[in-house]
C-alpha cells in the first residue's frame, strides 16, 4: 500500500500505534500540538516540530529567505501557543543545496530570530546538509507551562462555546494571490497576501487567554476551521455545531474570493496557515471573552458555534439555516 | 557567495554570530555535540538535532528502511552521549515521497524504535510532510544529564590523555564495500558493512566514563578523528599531539583498504559515521581507565594521544616517528 491511498492521517494512527507507550512522564504525546513532558510537580515542558519542503510548503518565487524563516518560526512558536505555553528555544535543520548564495541563508536566520526574538526564543543548534535540489526546513521548539495552564486539543465539554481569534481564510487568499504571480494583484491585496507571508503566532493572545479564562481546548488553525474543528471533536468525543454567518471572514478576503470567482468561507473552511487559535470554553463567557480580548488585542475574538453530543455530529448551519455535515478537507500531504 | 565556497563550517560561524546572545540558562549553545538549558541547580536538559538527506546521508540502494530509522535515531543518541547525558524523548520530521510504501515507512519508525527502546528513548511527536523527491529525515532528540556530569568538547587541559572507544575506519570502510555493490564483498566484510548500517551510538560506555573518571572534553567521532580533534583542540583552545600506531583500527578494516588498494589510516582519520567517543582525562588515569572500560564492556578504549599546549599544533606522530600537521579533511556539505 502506498501513503498516496491511506494519506497523511493513515499514516500518522498507524506510526500513532507502533510508537505508543504509557509513560508517566508524558503529558501529551502525538495527538496535539505539542508534546508535554512533566518536569516537576508545577513545570511542563513542552516539544514540537514543524517541516517546510519547498515546492510543498512554499515556493521561492513568492518567498523571501527572511519571510521563510519567519515563517518557520511562525509555525512553531504557533504550537507552543495552542498548548498555553511560552516558547523558549528552537533548534533548526536545513538541508540547503550547495549553489544558494550565503546571503540567502544569513537573511532566512535573521527572519527567524527577528520573529522569534519577539517571544523571547532563542535558536540554540541545529544542523546544516546538503540537499540537492530543494531546500528543507525542519525546525524544532521547546516551550514551558504551568500544570494549571496546559490546554489540551481533547478538553472540548458539551455546552462549550467555541471560538476562534482573529480572520480566517487571510492566507489562503493571500497565497491565490502571491501564485497568480500578477505584481498589481499583490499591491491591490497586499494585506492578505502580507498575511500568507508575515503570518503572527498568537502566543501573547493564548496566554492571555488561558491565565484568564477557563479555556477547555486548544488547538491553532493550520489546516483549515474545518479539519481543527473535526480535530477538537475526534480528539473530545463530542459534536459541534458550527455557524456559517458567525465565522469571520475580513472584507479583503472576500474581495479576493470574487476576483478569482471563489467563495471567501471555502478559504476559511478549507484553506491552511491562518495560524489562528480555535479553542472551546463555557457558553456563560462568550460575551465576556470577545470583549476583554477586543480591549487587549483590538483583534475580534468570535463565538462560531457550540460543542454538542457526539451523537450529534460535526455540522455547520448555512445563512439560510440549513444544516450539512462539516467534514475534513485540508491539505493531506500524500493524497 | 554561494554556499559552495565558504564551506559548512564558514556557513555554521556566521550563524552562530547572529544568533549568539547571553542567557544565563544556557549553558552550552551552538558550539556542541548537543545544546545544553539548565532546569534547577542540578539537572540539565540536552537538545540536539541531526537531519539525513536522500542521495547525501544514505542511498536506499544499501540501506533498509529499517537500517535507516535505526541510523537516524543513533547519531541523535550519539550527540546525547558525547554530553555525558541519558537520551528521553525524540521528535521525528519527515519528508516523504507519497509514492513510498506504508509498509517502507512503519519499517523506518520500527528502526526508530527498537533502538529508541533500547536507551528508553521514546518517539513523542514530529511531522510528516511531502517531500517530492527524496527521503528527508530530522530527528530531534531530549536528554538529561546532571550537572556535574555535563562534558563540553571545551574541557580539554593540556597534559590529559587522549582517548578513544572502539575502532575506527570500520563505517567508513562498510561505506566502501556498500556502494561497490558487490554483494560477494559485503558476505565477505559483513562486520564492517554492519557497522556502517547499525552503528552503536555509545550511549552507556559515556555515562559509565562520566561517573567514573574526571572526563574533561568528550565529542562523538561523525566527522573523522581528524576533524573531531581539531574541534576539541580549537574548543579548548589547546593543541594535541596524536600517536599514528596508537589509533585502533581493526583487522578487517584493513583487509577492505588492502582490497580498495587504500589505507586504513586514512578511513580513521577523514571518514566518517564511526559514532565512537574521543575524550580527555587527565593521564594519571590513562592505564587504570582502558583496563575497566574493557572489564565493563568488553571492547577497547585506548590512549591516542596527548593535549598538548596550543603552540604546538594539532600534530600526527606517524610510525616513523615523523610528524605532520593533523588538518581536517572532514566531509564538508557545501565544498
Amino acid at each position: 500500500m502506498k501513503l498516496s491511498d491511506i494519506g497523511e492521517f493513515g499514516l500518522i494512527e498507524q506510526i500513532k500505534k507502533l510508537v505508543h507507550q504509557p509513560n508517566p512522564e508524558l503529558l501529551v504525546g502525538i495527538d496535539d500540538d505539542a508534546a508535554a513532558i512533566k518536569i516537576s510537580d508545577h513545570q511542563i515542558l513542552l516539544l514540537s516540530t514543524d517541516a517546510l519542503v519547498e515546492g510543498i510548503h512554499f515556493d521561492l518565487s513568492y518567498f523571501s529567505f527572511y519571510q521563510l524563516g519567519w515563517r518557520a518560526m511562525a509555525v512553531n512558536l504557533s504550537d507552543i501557543a495552542a498548548m498555553g505555553g511560552r516558547p523558549k528555544f528552537a533548534l533548526v535543520s536545513l538541508g540547503l543545496p550547495p549553489h544558494l548564495s550565503v546571503e540567502s541563508v544569513i537573511e532566512f536566520y535573521r527572519g527567524l530570530k527577528t520573529l522569534g526574538d519577539e517571544f523571547q526564543t532563542q535558536i540554540i543548534g541545529g544542523d546544516t546538509t546538503r540537499s540537492p535540489d530543494r531546500v528543507f526546513i525542519s525546525v524544532a521548539i521547546v516551550g514551558e507551562v504551568a500544570a494549571e495552564k496546559l490546554t489540551r486539543r481533547s478538553g472540548a465539554k458539551i455546552g462549550d462555546a467555541i471560538f476562534v481569534t482573529g480572520n480566517l481564510g487571510g492566507a489562503a487568499a493571500g497565497l491565490k494571490v502571491l501564485k497568480s504571480g500578477d505584481i498589481r494583484l499583490k499591491e491591490k491585496f497586499l494585506v492578505v497576501a502580507e498575511k500568507h507571508l508575515s503570518s503572527r503566532p498568537r502566543v501573547h493572545e493564548a496566554q492571555f487567554l488561558v491565565e484568564h479564562f477557563p479555556i477547555h481546548a486548544m488547538i491553532d488553525i493550520s489546516d483549515g476551521l474545518a479539519s481543527e474543528v473535526n480535530h477538537i471533536c475526534r480528539l473530545g468525543g463530542v459534536g459541534a455545531m458550527i455557524f456559517e454567518n458567525q465565522i469571520p471572514i475580513a472584507a479583503e478576503t472576500g474581495k479576493v474570493a470574487k476576483h478569482f470567482k471563489e467563495h471567501a468561507l471555502e478559504y476559511a473552511l478549507y484553506g491552511g496557515e491562518d495560524f489562528e487559535l480555535l479553542f472551546t470554553a463555557p457558553a456563560e463567557i462568550k460575551k465576556e471573552l470577545p470583549k476583554k480580548f477586543y480591549q487587549k488585542f483590538g483583534m475580534p475574538c468570535s463565538q462560531i458555534g457550540l460543542i454538542r453530543d457526539a451523537s450529534e455530529g460535526i455540522k455547520l448551519e448555512h445563512a439560510d439555516g440549513s444544516v450539512s455535515p462539516l467534514t475534513r478537507k485540508g491539505y493531506d500531504h500524500f493524497k
